[in-house]
């Protein structure tokens, strides 16, 4: 069982993670999946606590958290940050101290540019109890392992197979974290991986664009960048289409962002770019928009996997929940 | 055990269940509830998820649903829409399918008027487990049934038992779905149902009161409408005095609404009224507004049995949530 | 076991508790705190529902008590009156008799002026199961009993040991509760309490002031009211400084009520304080504001024991949950 001994306490971003410990989550979530469908759910932390921190709002995170914790014989706590004193002035030191008293492991989710990702970094430097990242500015490794997990079980060999991340038209501007996590991980795996935008207004961090580089050399996959729609489509095995906001949207504004979507509307996934895939798999982190991101004829085609993938993250964070607080048999 | 098998997925309105399932909830409470005074609460959804979301906001509802799972082994979630991404342009469909990965039953609360029954009926359409109607703008059929089960425990026989459904007088407007589940379930058991209000002001749905004619007829019950205030009371067995407002309430707003109610503060259940009733149990499914719905009085008198009747509502949603959950002993 | 049978259903204040319900507490807490630590979590409060209601937020209240509660195998549910109909009109006595059929134990923290203790009261008149105070505008008793518990942990012996407890300057004015909870609970210990503070406009409850120099001559020990900063301090051995509002503060708003705290910054605990104690524990009942209540250096020493004490609120919540909802072993 050496192989699942973590050599990180804290799940910040899959890319500060060895593949040892990575496969070993995915090794892991195969065999919970597994004891799932034939009817046993490992109690592997009883009455352990898992507080669940959001400063932003969630609807899939916090409800697989939720139920993991509850399969697993353990307790979820909710809470969110309005409902607390934490925004009443104490120290993130001493609010982490005190929660490490109360709880096996830390969850945290904070969107807010340039904050998130520090805010957790932060309580994970005071305490000893593991925390989670449940999606910031920059990260959403628990997504990513949920992505990662999907490709992997519906196309068995993924090495040098084009994995498309495509910006798409939305109303409703979302952060960069689950983009960010899926081309991280996936060039990992030696995946061949093209990221997609229209115009440099959507260029992503280049701080991960070059781990993207580094993880490509390393694995033996490839990583480039496109602004050409069609071209990005072509021979791809997996599309992962999402809106993903420009680096000055809060600068802007909300309407002058829009107005720049607008410019590019075409960037929706059709049933006639799919078309011109190699039988690519559609997924999605969700919430997807219906018609802006992608049209419903490829949501509800038959190889849109987004329900699964979204069960996935279900099977992987017990996974994750369990190796790092503690939970595997001995 | 072919008795406890439910003919139907969810429970949205008791009028589409058959009498076999409904008398199934009733007996399967009455063993549960006895088990609970024995000191025994069987485990029948260890492990399992209950999704409460809620729309609009509770305080028994989500509280004895939360309890129930708890007493059967397993975990409700609650799930107030306003802190997830509910509202932010996903559609019913993917954020059913999603969640119907992470749980063994979905329940729902949202009063709002013409929406509510329509967006708890496209949950249901599009999974396959359990939708439970937590209350609507129609229906609140789990009232509706820890209703029926109150009025049994206390008469035995209720067959051709009058039971009075008045308006009330009060400053907080109220929905319609508690009458209309207490008439539809009350005229499916061959009670002599008398509904009373005022004026045409305060007409229920047609459908429902087309249907509550329709389940005397079938039951050998009666259903009836009074306006007559007196002559509603008169031998009535069961009592339950409850404001709701009228159709036009939120076109006209809540000021002229308020006034109109003002013509009708004699519309209070005092305790002359159930002097001239046959002794009739008070029955009354909370919150009660004292001195406008009903004097203190009449809400504390012995034939008050409001707190049995809110009690009811756990067993009864025991019995709801393990028949419909597959939490029955095979 | 006769030891441990309280002779009061509700926790109000410890100031009605008897030494005797005090001292159970205290004993079944070390024994399960040391439970704890040998891994052993015993499972005193099965399928048990405690039933948090929330009007005023809270951080290590919510927490401790949701994890008090799973660690005994029950459950907490956090229930924030604003999502509730609590305010919509319903009485007192029919929500607390209706929770109380969903629930064994119920806990309210509701800290406005001249109101939550009140209404605390008020819920625990109506019903039979145990009413627990978790914070109201007068009381505190699971903090000044996790106070007192962390104190003796920590130096065994406390009869005649000197307790200051001291206002402090904030930008935060904090309730009574707290503070008062610690000197009635320190007095019945015989301690040697010192509450100091700059001015006579931050006199606490007299009614509570009376208490404290009652137990103090029953208890052996000494209280009184010191407005020399210094002095305060000398030879101390436990010191808990510690921001409370004026009596005024509602009436005269926060901007007066901060200014006057102006004129007494000087009242915050530093190293230099703390050098002319004998060795003093550094307490706090926490959130501290850093650099207003106390140094930082302070709050980081070795001698401040601030998360301990925040961990002992698990333990001895744990004991009182389970010693006051039948939660002990026969």
């Amino acid at each position: 069982m050496d192989f699942f001994r973590l050599s990180k306490k804290d799940l910040i971003t899959t890319q500060e993670w060895s593949m040892n410990d990575i496969n070993a989550v995915l090794e892991w979530t195969r065999y919970l999946k597994e004891s799932y469908y034939k009817g046993d759910k490992p109690k592997l932390l009883p009455d352990k606590t898992f507080l669940m921190l959001f400063y932003s709002i969630s609807t899939r995170t916090r409800i697989s958290f939720e139920t993991a914790m509850t399969e697993l014989g353990g307790h979820a706590q909710f809470v969110e940050s309005k409902t607390t004193l934490l925004d009443a002035g104490e120290s993130i030191k001493d609010t982490a101290k005190a929660m490490a008293r109360y709880a096996q492991g830390i969850g945290i989710r904070l969107l807010e540019p340039s904050v998130g990702n520090k805010v957790i970094r932060e309580y994970a430097s005071h305490v000893k109890i593991p925390v989670i990242n449940m999606a910031d500015d920059r990260f959403h490794p628990c997504q990513g392992l949920g992505d990662i997990f999907t490709i992997i079980e519906k196309m068995k060999e993924i090495r040098n197979k084009k994995f498309l991340v495509t910006w798409a038209n939305s109303n409703n501007p979302r952060s960069w974290c689950s983009v960010q996590s899926a081309i991280l991980i996936a060039t990992r795996f030696g995946m061949d991986v093209t990221l997609a935008y229209p115009s440099e207004h959507f260029a992503l961090e280049p701080t991960v664009i070059n781990w993207c580089k580094q993880n490509a050399d390393e694995s033996g996959g490839t990583f480039e960048i496109s602004n050409d729609l069609q071209d990005a489509y072509n021979s791809a095995h997996v599309v992962f289409p999402r809106n993903w906001m420009t680096a000055e949207a809060f600068e802007i504004g909300i309407e002058r962002e829009l107005e720049l979507y607008k410019r590019y509307s075409d960037w929706i996934c059709t049933s006639e770019l799919m078309a011109s895939t190699e039988k690519a798999l559609f997924l999605h982190s969700m919430p997807v928009f219906r018609e802006e991101e992608a049209t419903s004829e490829v949501v509800d085609a038959p190889y849109s996997v987004i329900y699964d993938q979204a069960e996935n993250r279900l099977h992987v964070q017990k996974a994750i929940l369990s190796l790092m607080m503690g939970g595997m048999p001995s």
